[in-house]
């Protein structure tokens, strides 16, 4: 478990890291693409490969339901589904179950629930999420946790967290694929002390074989209708005080801003799918903050997307071609788009690395925020 | 005019030749990938370099709809526009004011119309479609015609013919950039006579300067509405009468079979948007017939999808896969058989190509046939 992650280099709470899993080393601070259904969406395996994406996510809900996890595996799991020999995350089926699903109901043995494709009734427990992740193969595992929506009554969110580690219990007792990595989910809001209760009751569950269950920890719960600065705020308080020798991930979190602000708080992983559902909307990040391709102004642009980027959509295209091709409906736009969003991304990651590595960090993150927020000056 | 196309060698009916532009040398038979709205449908410009497309088409209706043909120019024609260095052949716009948009009124000047996308009225004559065309700086430039639907009377052809002639030669009178070329179209359904009358008559137009206006010569109004076998027919009668030194531009047509067809009667030049919009439903081209990835039996078939081809696509992801993304809606589905489609139509035309040279045409057409309809046996 110990040799999962390294610590390499700090700068402040800012930490620079690696781990190792059977499919690759992953630097950290990272960003993983979002493949919801075995693809990130308008991108195949081969522009994740050229934008230097080192990890993918993959949604358990989704491929439970399409095509069923017991395909994925026939094909050889994600990775020979669809040829992505690099790590891959999977998250553990809960957040979708709760945010796009019927849910039918909650209980001690897991969530009842119909699919928001056709209706049909499903059930996910913990052992099932385990059986689902198993079947699909990911590098990472997710424990099935509960996500109460914030703000919520003191009552209930230590309810939920006390499901969250029964539940966390039994996803440890089941036996996954030696190349599998178990992450635990730290659950309890806002509140600090709760979620450091979590997180050391979490670091005490053991497998069935006694070992300790969680290769690193996550943050789930964030970014579920709390302000930013009340993140900001809980994130530069709870970090610090997880563990140094486990990789830290903060699930689902969020924009640019929101990245370089965790960082700076000690976190090391992220998953959105805000780069490439924006894209879609015509909204292209640049290092001077996101513009929205559609406007008005960019019909006779023959600027690059973003004239800082060096991805080759910005080597090649311009606002111009892009805008046609967005306020026509070619999804070729979405494409362009999504790869030079994610570019941003992984670019973003890279920079802060480097930046971690030459003890710069809180410079970086200053030059960074008066960049992408001069627009709005 | 003589050096714009030469005939490098015969089979039977069918001929290998090249043509020049200033964009650079096609090879024929060829292709032409339809870039509807400057892009072809789910692909890039680099896209369509890895596919070795020689010449893409693009269709001056829309683009004078969206983005207008001044953005296009102002942005450095369609070249400049979508970044491709290689030959742009446009349409006159004719075709799709015909069967997209609403037709107000076709007079003697030209043809009124509301857009389909908007109902704004627009008038485009032939001085028009030239001005279009010149504006989007395409290497080969498509004079305005009428085209009937199929069947139409005797009387109704004639007229029709005699209208595209007409306007032939005002097209021919407008001056383009010294780059354009400009094609005739021979009209005339089915009956021989008048295309060869139509054809005759296109051949002694000449421009402002009193050159011979046409560098070549497409034949138009194909493919809407006869049968196939009336096609074949008429087109083996036919081409063999047009000149041999000039390229022969089959407008609109068609599937695998009737290219194949066509060249043995002496085509050179095609384009459809056939391979590109059957993709977006799923059909993918292969060397033993078009299959329909949706079907459920392709649901764990870990095979390419075209076990015969060497394109990306079939290299590197399964049957199993691109029926997965195709049946939950990713369009990244649509890309892919979109891209493994154009390689199927552009290595169909390379190899027919070679054949040709090794003066094997006849055998490679019957061989070609057997294996494609081999499954409808």
């Amino acid at each position: 478990m110990s040799d999962f992650f390294t610590l390499e280099k700090t700068s402040g709470k800012a930490r620079a890291g690696k781990f190792v899993t059977s499919h690759g080393v992953v630097e950290t601070p990272i960003f993983m693409p979002v493949g919801t259904r075995a693809c990130v969406k308008m991108l195949t395996s081969e522009d994740l490969e050229e934008l230097g994406a080192q990890i993918i996510l993959g949604n358990t809900y989704h491929l439970y339901l399409k095509p069923g996890h017991d395909i994925v595996e026939e094909c050889g799991g994600l990775h020979g589904f669809m040829s992505w020999d690099r790590p891959v995350l999977t998250d553990s089926g809960g957040f979708q179950v709760f945010s796009l699903a019927d849910i039918n109901k909650i209980s001690e043995e897991g969530v009842q629930f119909q699919s928001h494709i056709d209706g049909s009734r499903h059930m996910i427990t913990p052992e099932k999420s385990m059986e689902i992740q198993r079947g699909l193969g990911s590098d990472i595992v997710m424990a099935f946790d509960e996500c109460p929506a914030l703000p919520c009554t003191d009552e209930k969110m230590r309810e939920s967290v006390e499901l969250t580690l029964r539940w966390a219990k039994r996803c440890a007792d089941v036996k996954l694929k030696s190349h599998q990595h178990l992450f635990g989910i730290v659950q309890g809001g806002l509140d600090v002390d709760l979620r450091v209760e979590c997180m050391n009751r979490l670091l005490e569950i053991t497998d069935a074989d006694g070992e300790k269950a969680f290769t690193s920890l996550a943050i789930g719960g964030l970014s579920v209708g709390e302000k930013n600065e009340q993140m900001y705020q809980f994130l530069d308080e709870f970090t610090p005080q997880m563990p140094q020798n486990m990789s830290r991930y903060l699930m689902g979190v969020g924009t640019p801003v929101d990245l370089i602000k965790a960082i700076g708080s000690g976190v090391d992983m992220f998953d959105c799918v805000l780069p490439t559902r924006n894209a879609r909307n015509g909204q292209i990040l640049t290092n001077r903050g996101p513009i929205n391709i559609k406007n008005a102004k960019f019909a006779k642009d023959q600027s690059a997307p973003d004239p800082d980027c060096s991805c080759k959509v910005c080597k090649r295209y311009t606002k111009a071609y892009l805008r046609h091709l967005q306020t026509v409906g070619e999804f070729t736009a979405s494409r362009l788009i999504s790869y030079h969003n994610l570019y941003f991304y992984l670019d973003l990651m890279k920079r802060a690395r480097a930046a971690i590595f030459e003890d710069r960090f809180q410079q970086f993150l200053q030059q960074f925020l008066e960049n992408y927020l001069s627009s709005k000056k």
